[in-house]
């Protein structure tokens, strides 16, 4: 989003700007009943990045759906949304939107190239806005032009896009490849896509041509180059695994200028908001989702899961330790091996350190949570509260059935089902004594062994 | 396999085909007790894939095994196998299934190049037998050739295979590489084994050296190139750890392309017989060991461990879960973080989701299965079997113990060890009751402060 | 360190040698407030591998630590450790070791420069001591020069170092890249370091201004070329992200070389001090900490995570399988998923498969311990042993509260709280007796349906 001062300059000095994101594709090669854009990285759906950026530098959104793609229209909202219901290419796509485009600049953007950058789109209409352009489109120079379309210019200018089937070799032979994205004034944008017709192999309307239609208005048209990662589009499963690696990568690098060591970055995988405070140390294997805020001098051990959770600082998490949403791990604490929190408080200097569920649970300061507890906080319908008093011991293989609340300083013997309160300071016990039945152990190997032997 | 008709067409219109497989060699420098071929790709011994993909293309295998080598011999089964007594070279290795080559063409295979497919066995096999070619053999053209022995060609006939050691540096400036896998006719390569000898530095005998002894007598040899990567050999534990990355490379594209999205694909480990359905999403850092079938709509989430199981439609698995052989997650089901099932089946909707080991259990449609359950299946000889109706409730802790049977609708309360069926409907419970003791958390403490303090 | 009859030989034919360590720089692009030499790689501070590698080479080890540097100067013991109060650049930092330089040669090192061998560090030496070279410094060829000082040679002898700033394109277009790394006699040394200024935009003392004081005396300057990977600093998380990736590979290509199976040499994560006995396997994502010791024939599954341990021979650990300090896995023994062993010894064929936490423990061979398991060994302020006898049998979900010894051949029931010793081939029982209530799983769910109607 754009701060006041943005707003008010860019309402004073320049023209409106539109972004039309074309995200009503299938996506026949993800084999998916998910609509393409839907598809997630790092944690979000790829239309999400497009949405968010986009806002960084456009006035007004735009986002072409396809019919009965309801999650799109909720994720685009409270933008604009309206709805491709016929499938004839991308020219006809940004049609659907023309009633919308109002005055000033407009860009379409893609759905399924969700990895350009804010800088880019600003980059994008800045050369719309500059010289005499009349129209502006981003190019890119891969490594390997493979079978892109690739743009002629002359004197700087772009004199026409060809596809590669229909290339030369000589115009094979120019590295510098049509990326698709366009921008020009809202009225241009709208005749040229009313002249471009459907008369090719697949009976499609092209977005491209109106290439081809500002050249023959002599408009002046202008390709702005942008790094090939970004304009990458999806296609399929295995594009989009490539595009969730340039997306962590991004993520890991920006982690790491920022004081936190990843033992091995390729092993741990980020959320585009997860938050770390500097010398904060992530070991090889751990996994991020949404709505995560690592405190400073939190370490994070290797093999841990953590969501909607707030740790540290100095805190101890793992290895094994899953958090889900709702945890908060306070000052000093320690998450073990095998222990899964959820809606849990842990207070400064808790610990709870292996094979424990902790469930709608309020853990005070310094408690000692035994291994092998578990909160039973679900009775199939509701979920109920457990608290657990400041330093409190909670004897192993306790069970807390909730509601329940455990005051300050109490211990639960070893073994114990806590069903009612405990009072401050009261050692609470709830299981059968120990009874040994001598010689019995051999006498019931001996029943097994005769019993294996008979077959 | 062949189809019938491939078989009924190969019988009428074709000579016999054999293919030899090479695999008694030790591999020193593996340092390994284990035969080299035995070693695993993707879960399955090397030799396995040799076999397999030989199968889809020869009338007959032969396997020339090491001296008391049983496991391969039972894994060639019910494949000719032969021995290799003394250790004499790798044409010396051919001898030995001389007896065996019968009639028609041979083509003799290395143990250690498993990645070889069908297509490349098949263009050696038609090479063979198009033009008037004698001998045919696989080349590459590696980026690196490295010390590869180069092959030496003239008007499209190989004239000669120079090892690189004796090599001109012209020669080494030629980038066709021999991968010493050859294809003649039985009796041809039964009179050119019988004409190598074994006078060089090793004192071994070398199947290459039937490339000379074809050229020797005027007959045409031919080379097929086929990819790098189906032709590199393992001869080392590095060796083997490349060829998995390149078999689980293999692997992931095809997943993808089928409709998986793999997040992460490099922390992915899948097994030769993983079977996916469209629309299956599998997290980072997931183990996938044999036998695993996942159907439409699952999610496999991140550190989970699946081998021998079924899952889903539209089942939620992990984190940390772990499915052993035996495994059937019904439709809609939830097994979640720290659970391990083993020869059990969850119906449709039910749930494991915290901290549980089910054995030999079968758990009905929409149980809820408490957080640390565990039923004891194993009396230290037998196995035994648990059954929980649809719709139970079992309680945090609960044990089970096998044989047992939980009728429909049952609940057993947090805690319980539950050693004798139940009828439909009942509440079971088996634990002590709680019994709280005022101040006595806080006598404890002093007790051990003093001890501390006493030293 | 040298053998004795090296140090003879050194303290006899060789002048002394003396190296330098640089270790006090603050490392601000790490945004950290431990000092950059203490950071880890494979799981010990840099500074580590430095100090160990220069004493195989060197007779003293001088290291320079920043004030208030206490953990570099712990670790720098007993080596002699000089404290640069003021930060007035590498010359000035070399300048505070003089006094510790003694006679004979002088290496100055970086502690951001940890991957260099004894290798590279005995060359340099032994150009110093060879032909008549008066200074002896260390330069690299790398791949992409990029910003290096660029070395300027002729006839084998170098003439200047030249920063890239200040370098022509044709010095820039020069391949032999200044790693900073200087070797020369104590006095010359001492000399040229008191000669170098600080007329500089920094305003600090640089070290390279050594060279030039040399040359100008007309003494032989030489370059000893060593691997661009040796010479790499690190001055960024990202870049420490890149040295861990270096040490890893090293470590796992010297542990596949040994006779490891390593299934995915990239998901595995080993210490300096990880020992592998040949025909071992590890698969995919395993995580070694310091003090393992794997013996032959064990195999380590996935997301295992072990520290301080011994294993095997014959041992099965994992998946999920947690090793902590103090831990001995017997002969064939096995540990399975969501386990943890601290300070416990598993006898030769002994069994704890499922949910367990053992803890100070010692089990005789062939016990059997049952799922969820758990030993509580901690009261809080001690920790307490538990004895579990040979052959024993532990049932599913057994608590065992230290101090406690069990006998040779005890089984205890399933859920059973043992508080006390057992004798030899007891049966222990401590649990409640299971008891029904027909119907009231019915009724209890009808009032949850009640309640939730009523909302």
């Amino acid at each position: 989003m754009k701060t006041d001062t943005e707003t008010a300059l860019s309402a004073s000095a320049a023209p409106l700007s539109t972004a039309v994101i074309l995200a009503a594709g299938r996506g026949t090669r993800m084999k998916s009943e998910r609509p393409k854009v839907m598809h997630p990285l790092a944690g979000q759906p790829m239309l999400r990045y497009l949405i968010d950026n986009a806002a960084e530098v456009f006035d007004r959104i735009i986002v072409v759906a396809g019919p009965g793609m309801d999650d799109v229209a909720a994720l685009a909202a409270p933008h604009t949304v309206v709805v491709q219901h016929d499938r004839l290419g991308t020219g006809h796509a940004a049609r659907q939107a023309e009633a919308a485009f109002g005055t000033g600049d407009v860009a379409v953007l893609y759905g399924d190239n969700p990895l350009i950058t804010p800088g880019t789109m600003r980059a994008l209409l800045a050369q719309r806005r500059s010289d005499d352009t009349g129209l502006a489109l981003l190019a890119m120079e891969p490594a390997d032009p493979a079978r892109y379309g690739r743009v002629l210019t002359r004197d700087g200018l772009v004199q026409r896009i060809v596809e590669w089937a229909d290339a030369t070799p000589a115009e094979r032979a120019i590295g510098l490849c049509n990326a698709g994205v366009l921008c020009a004034d809202a009225a241009d944008f709208r005749r040229w896509l009313g002249e471009i017709d459907n008369d090719n192999a697949q009976g499609e309307y092209y977005l491209g041509d109106v290439v081809a239609r500002a050249v023959a208005e002599g408009r002046r048209v202008r390709a702005v180059v942008a790094p090939e990662d970004e304009l990458r589009g999806i296609n399929s499963r295995a594009e989009l695994a490539q595009a969730e690696a340039c997306v962590q990568a991004r993520l890991r690098l920006a982690a790491m200028a920022g004081g936190t060591t990843l033992v091995a970055p390729d092993t741990v995988f980020l959320c585009a908001d997860t938050v770390f405070e500097p010398d904060t140390v992530v070991h090889p294997h751990v996994v991020f989702g949404p709505g995560v805020h690592v405190r400073r001098g939190t370490e994070i051990h290797a093999f841990s899961h953590i969501e909607g959770a707030t740790v540290g600082p100095d805190a101890q998490i793992g290895p094994y330790a899953r958090l889900r949403p709702g945890t908060d791990v306070g000052t000093g604490a320690r998450v073990g091996n095998f222990v899964e929190l959820k809606a849990t408080t842990l207070g400064a200097g808790a610990k709870a350190n292996h094979l424990t569920y902790l469930g709608n649970t309020t853990v005070g300061a310094k408690a000692n949570i035994g291994a092998g507890t578990i909160t039973c906080n679900y009775d199939g319908v509701f979920k109920h509260h457990t608290e657990i008093g400041a330093e409190s011991f909670i004897g192993s293989d306790s069970v807390l059935v909730a509601p329940v609340r455990l005051g300050k300083g109490v211990i639960t013997a070893a073994g114990s089902v806590i069903t009612h309160d405990v009072p401050d300071d009261a050692l609470a016990i709830g299981r059968a004594r120990q009874a040994d039945k001598a010689g019995y152990a051999r006498v019931f190997r001996q029943r097994l062994k005769n019993r294996k032997e008979q077959g």
